[in-house]
């Protein structure tokens, strides 16, 4: 499974991160929402930074040694979320 | 007014800050949605980070240059919400 698009990965320590830019407040709170719903799903908890028109997401490896598929998954499906509403 | 238990105070740039620490997801998830709604409340938009049991909330002066009444009145408030689940 390769890289979504927007996101950006490193090894040491493994983690995913993407940056979602918003249009604004109400923006970001519907995507922070629906990621949180995705969370509960998957049983996925991303650190998460925000403000009112961006949302920095890092997915930490889930084994802590390297990133695979699930983590890939997750990153693929929080994308999708922002879709709707994300300019970057 | 004083600055409210467990926030630090800096001054350039004038923010002000404290971490909050929870038991679980469901009470740092719990905090937030209050915290959003008190957000929308005083039109005050903190910039925030949180994984699974903890929230980092800093408040930057509103007015950009010095700390104020307000933004001492918006963290006193934030810390009410945790009262009920924070343990720091």
């Amino acid at each position: 499974m390769n890289l979504p698009e927007g996101w950006t990965r490193n090894d040491r320590p493994p983690y995913l991160f993407r940056r979602f830019q918003f249009g604004g407040y109400g923006e970001t709170r519907a995507f922070l929402d629906r990621l949180a719903a995705l969370s509960e799903e998957m049983d996925y908890y991303p650190d998460i930074s925000f403000g009112t028109t961006y949302a920095n997401v890092t997915v930490h490896a889930r084994n802590g040694a390297a990133i695979g598929t699930q983590d890939l998954a997750f990153a693929r499906r929080a994308s999708e979320l922002a879709g709707a509403g994300s300019e970057g």
